[in-house]
């Protein structure tokens, strides 16, 4: 099933305790993609520009992405810098400069607007409505969102989550769309904003997430304990490639299948974090992913006769 | 099989957003009997003051909790008084009276020297020694312990360390006992600290708790997710009174027995934290146990085929 991204592919300035990297291939629809490539064939709608390298670029078609939607603008690329405190679990927004993406319009190709699975990373809700209408028959729509959009732009943010089959943020994004504490409260409140029947993951970081949906079901995944995390960035849109990877490969959105795509994108989160931005998901083997998915039930199932 | 807890029986009073007590039945050996005597019969060795009232042993005797060791000392009983964030994520001791536990010295009946189970509750580790070894033959030991032991008495903890089966500690001291804040990298240096072979409990809250042991293996529970948690109160200890009550009546400390007690203990946990102090544990029905240990394994399972 087809299988499009709209977000952005940036240049990433990351300092944690372990590590630097400067103008370091990121971005949400990077990170979704390198994702998502290892179950289906992601394509990405994104904006960059003249200082977006070659070798970048080669990182995404050596992972099989379609980047026939990757404009090129004159300007500079989206950068975002950020430093994380020792235990990795905060961080500060040192600078954002949005550049190319501020008047970026996307226009999606013949075959994209084919897409059946749709990811509409966190950019302006506009956009995502934009891109949204764009596509002719989407199956299964997903969306990202985040604080400052919850703020500056609730009335599109209301218009947009009526559209969406799957909502992804983390607990402090639904605390705030909400007015809930409580995040069982708060979902009950977040699915009177949203499509009906449709699913809420909430992702809680290092301590993982939870997934709402079908009548009063849940479903709850750890993060996966590592001993060596090197860095957070993109965790948290590697796991929704990995969720709509496989979602899209196996052309199911039934309950239980839903939860399986948690586990595949929390595979995929949890090997983002083992190295600095992309590096780890560029170079994970088939067997890897196998045996992080048997690890998972390992660390979550009990005997239950 | 016996099942001895070594503990306090006390008079809390706590202060949460949603209501008060004054002077509630608490402590650690009354959390943890309420919940083990759902699965096994426990034995409470504390001490209490002239001011302990006979409501309060009835709660205890009702509930089929052997309270024969439970002595009675001239002088008022331990006080602990708390009051709860709006989140009940974080919490302030107001007071701490130890009264007439300061003088206790436990000396076991010859029924209780026969225990197989026995959890040394949070108290002085000399007095856990003390208590453990009056034990003729025990066949798996916990300890609880907390931050003010691991900083004033560190060479009396080392050596009880030495000598259970299971250590259930939070987070917290777990990063202080070890000094090291990953949660992976503590729980090994902690398993240099104790008994070869044993297992590490990390309780986390709201985000449930780790299981660590045989080999390397690791085993991950949610706190479960509860709309209406009223006061945290006893969590702690009424999980660690339905994970041996559970190991105490299976009489089987295998690693797969060892995750079920985990769900027991949790399931214990998630219901005395729905109800100010003890209330909600005493009258938990077995079809309720039985439900939200279904609603647990709904919660963590994922198809695997």
């Amino acid at each position: 099933m087809r299988l499009l991204i709209i977000g952005s592919v940036a240049l990433d300035s990351i300092k944690t305790p372990f590590g630097k990297a400067d103008k370091a291939l990121g971005g949400s629809a990077t990170y979704f993609s390198l994702a998502a490539t290892r179950f289906a064939s992601p394509a990405i709608v994104a904006v960059v520009g003249d200082d977006f390298k070659v070798s970048d670029e080669k990182i995404l078609k050596a992972a099989k992405i379609d980047v026939s939607g990757l404009q090129k603008a004159r300007g500079k690329t989206f950068t975002w810098g950020g430093e994380y405190s020792f235990d990795l679990n905060s961080r500060l927004t040192l600078f954002t400069h949005l550049n190319v993406f501020e008047n970026f319009k996307p226009q999606l190709s013949p075959a994209h607007k084919k897409s059946r699975y749709v990811f509409l990373g966190n950019i302006h809700p506009s956009l995502q409505i934009e891109v949204l209408q764009q596509i002719e028959k989407p199956k299964f729509v997903g969306l990202d969102t985040m604080n400052y959009w919850i703020e500056k732009t609730p009335k599109e943010l209301a218009t947009v989550l009526k559209l969406v089959d799957v909502l992804i943020i983390n607990d402090s994004e639904a605390r705030q769309l909400s007015k809930e504490h409580n995040l069982v409260k708060a979902t009950k409140k977040i699915f009177l904003m949203i499509k009906k029947n449709s699913t809420i993951v909430i992702k809680r970081g290092e301590h993982g997430l939870l997934l709402f949906g079908h009548g009063s079901s849940m479903f709850h995944l750890p993060g996966y304990p590592l001993e060596d995390a090197a860095d957070p960035t993109g965790a948290g849109d590697s796991f929704a490639g990995g969720f709509f990877g496989y979602l899209a490969k196996t052309d199911d959105v039934s309950w239980p299948n839903l939860k399986k795509a948690c586990v595949y994108g929390s595979v995929m989160a949890s090997f983002c974090v083992e190295a600095m931005g992309t590096k780890r998901l560029e170079k994970i083997s088939d067997g890897e992913i196998k045996q992080r998915i048997k690890d998972f039930k390992n660390l979550t199932h009990f005997d239950t006769y």
